[in-house]
């Protein structure tokens, strides 16, 4: 059994920050802008967006959501209305002041103070407010509700420190805002959409996630209610990957959305909000991620399996080009996991062997090279890239295919592949679920043990508010500890509160995070 | 013969720009959102876009061009750099100079004075300068070229008069960013692109344009050629609907975009640049509307059929209902002009009759209304948009057809009506553009007329530049008439350039435009 050469100059375990920059660089995903806290989404980064966009927007156009665009712009009188929203925002916004440059006389550009807004603008860090003032339009009566908006949009949110994917000052996402009558009905909307990302996020990027209610001190600013999916990461924290809010009237109220109820009375709206952004594509890298690159599950993999055909400047390149072709088209007039299979045949110059590697880094699911050999026998070298390695020599894992097997097998290959890495992640996560845990002493020692990735905890509490639980946040703080999430049908609370010594009400997730 | 009563309450040929408003917020497409310049843009016009979007990003990935994501924001050293690019952007572009707001102390908002940027940045108007970054450090040899990028995104450009669609402070647009290794190669990229944009034009939009060379003073700032594409609208004025840009080694200059060549010499690259906006969908609405509204190509129609039940609280409607599901499913299985049908049963509440009012200015290609009697008969009654009033009798041309039939030939009528469209406008734009006029008097003359919708005017021109072109330009201006393109592929020129009297040597047409 020999060492295995991996394919990235990091291992998770040695340096797992390092390692997630590594495989953002060394599959070509994206990179610094040199714009302050903006990066440049690489195709293949933007491939994988794409691939969460296409599956995201199917499932929020069947929901019967239908698609808008709002104003990048929000005026600041929008923001003065809500003050707890903009008490959670405000700090951190890009502010337009001037509408024109001129010359500075030194050879630079200067905002033309000739050209000051009367009130500035804010770049959009949300859109509640300026949803609003077109639902307080739109909607008069009963008959127009509900209400079912969601934009795909650019959005700022000035970030002191930034990371790739995860926390940047630009990102993209979707944002579903919707109006109902009742609270009932805005209730069942807001799980609705968390139950849509629970099923896109473990269904589509084979990344399991717990949803739950986030503790009062999580919640959007504005919000009665604020809903989570919380993903475990492999260095064991937690990344909140999706978020929806039951917004209560507070909105409705801000904006005056109202509508004339069955018996003419008027009522204010309850509204919704919620949104995924492009921080999955972070979620995705170190859920999936190995020590090899990155492993892009098959349903939203740009590519889905990738030929590389073995060219040497020889009279035969032509006849293996042209088997390659034949296996892509084969392979790409079928369906894969409800869809078109996506095949790559690359005939970019270079090596098979040193495009492979690069195949591996990006996580395509699936290789395969063909040599003259190859094609005399009708074969192919085919490597999963969630089957890597052969653990008896330590070399890649190639299964010398017959061609039509193959063809034939390539879809159920890749729908194993998807519930392969979803097993291992859920695996990992709930091997990594610690219960049982009764005192904010063992909490600490928990997380104090020299043990690289502690996991989350899971804890009974009374469910504190105000000051209590002000109190709880900070000495969670201590220990760089945040409470995640409490589990949408969890198991009952039959113990005492960890924190308060008071009865415990329920169970919430304390994890390190993003 | 019966007068027919539209359903809009301006036509066309009584005031074209009110009509254009009225169609617009009859088929509920945008609205103005009170954030100066930019609109709204409602269900039906996103979904417009978004059939646009689809279709173009396929026509795009075909070509090998890759998606990425870049920043929105821009330094001002990236404007400053590129003279001719600052001298025709600096003019409109909003500004970000803060990163936070405080309270006034007035219960108000204002910039934060300790939060001031060092630099400001820009909001993108355009992205050749950021991506012209990345294309600098992404190059280093000839084996990196040609690099094919493409981005879908928001640019603001602040407008003193907007339009919706046409004209707004924020648009959304795709641009495609293209490096090449000679100029030959970056011009055969401009070409594509601008072939790319016909076709869609044409074969996606029904929308018959003329492709050519911008003159001089049209050019985009920065670039060394600029190719169009024009539309004629129903009033006779000229749409730019699409450019596409040989920017020559310009910005490769300012933003270092280097390669080495073969032989191991440096290179600047030769660059191109070419997008689509929402002005597409003002391009469709001045196109295809009538004076019943909106007529939507099937191809980029969210819903292509549109089936109403007519219910009338009754015991029969769940079988009507029943009915109606049926067709839909019958039809949505079916393929048509190469996509699965879409097909909307509209079970909204409201009786039939006034929601195919709502369905006819929208546009949609085929309403299909079903009653309890039809359902009897096992017939449907079938309304084409195209062909939606009955000369002989000044009604709603009904065909009561029989289901089945119906079903079986919805894909041809599809394609049908998608021809038919294109046809009508074709024959429109070719009957409106005059040839043959050979003074500037004529000219004038044509456009004196008391004649709504001149057209445009192909003349013959030497191609002057620099301040004799001004002159011409100016001439024009005081007729309120632009230089559009000179037509690709067009007819030779054989006399004198109706502007410098010199020989002509090519043919240029003049128009009033948006």
């Amino acid at each position: 059994m020999s060492a295995i050469r991996h394919a990235l100059n990091t291992k998770r375990e040695d340096d797992f920050a390092a390692w997630y920059q590594e495989v953002i660089s060394a599959a070509d995903m994206a990179e610094e802008s040199g714009v302050r806290g903006c990066m440049v989404i690489k195709p293949w980064g933007y491939g994988i967006w794409e691939r969460i966009q296409r599956l995201m927007d199917d499932r929020i156009k069947a929901a019967g959501v239908q698609n808008c665009y709002f104003p990048i712009f929000i005026p600041l009188a929008n923001f003065e209305r809500e003050a707890e929203h903009v008490e959670g925002f405000a700090k951190e916004m890009a502010v337009v002041t001037h509408h024109r440059l001129i010359a500075d006389g030194k050879g630079g550009l200067i905002p033309d103070p000739e050209a000051k807004l009367e009130e500035p603008l804010v770049v959009r860090p949300t859109s509640e407010t300026i949803i609003g003032d077109a639902m307080a339009r739109w909607i008069q009566s009963w008959r127009d509700l509900p209400l079912l908006t969601n934009q795909w949009a650019n959005v700022v949110r000035w970030e002191m420190r930034t990371r790739m994917f995860l926390r940047t000052s630009e990102f993209l996402w979707q944002e579903g805002h919707t109006a109902h009558a009742t609270r009932e009905d805005a209730l069942e909307e807001t799980h609705r959409a968390l139950e849509m990302y629970r099923a896109c996020a473990e269904d589509d990027l084979a990344m399991p996630v717990i949803a739950g209610e986030k503790p009062e001190n999580e919640r959007f600013p504005g919000a009665d209610e604020t809903w989570s999916i919380e993903a475990m990461m492999q260095d064991g924290k937690a990344l909140q990957a999706g978020t929806s809010h039951y917004l209560g009237t507070n909105f409705a109220h801000a904006a005056g959305i109202k509508y004339q109820d069955k018996e003419g009375g008027e009522q204010f709206c309850h509204t919704t909000s919620w949104g995924v952004s492009t921080r999955l594509v972070g979620g995705i890298i170190m859920t999936h991620g190995d020590d090899d690159g990155l492993r892009v599950p098959p349903k939203i993999a740009p590519h889905q399996i990738v030929i590389l055909p073995m060219l040497r400047d020889k009279p035969e390149d032509g006849a293996v080009l042209a088997y390659c072709e034949e296996v892509r088209a084969a392979l790409a007039d079928q369906s894969a996991l409800g869809e078109p299979m996506r095949v790559l045949l690359d005939k970019t110059p270079g090596k098979a062997a040193g495009k492979r590697w690069d195949w591996v880094r990006k996580g395509a699911p699936i290789i395969v090279e063909v040599g003259p050999r190859d094609m005399e026998n009708g074969k192919l070298a085919v490597l999963r890239r969630d089957r890597l390695w052969n653990p008896d020599n330590g070399k890649p894992n190639f299964d010398f295919a017959d061609r039509d097997a193959f063809i034939g097998g390539a879809a159920d290959m890749l729908g194993e592949i998807q519930q392969a890495l979803f097993a291992e992640a859920r695996e990992r996560r709930d091997a990594n679920i610690t219960r049982g845990v009764t005192s904010m002493d063992e909490v600490a020692a928990h997380f104090a043990e020299d043990k690289r990735y502690p996991g989350w905890v899971e804890v009974e509490w009374s469910k504190p508010s105000g000051e209590t639980l002000d109190k709880v946040v900070e000495q969670l703080k201590a220990l760089k500890l945040t409470l995640r999430n409490v589990p949408r049908g969890g198991e009952a609370a039959s113990g005492t509160c960890i924190f308060t010594g008071e009865p415990a009400v329920e169970r919430v997730l304390v994890a390190r995070a993003y």
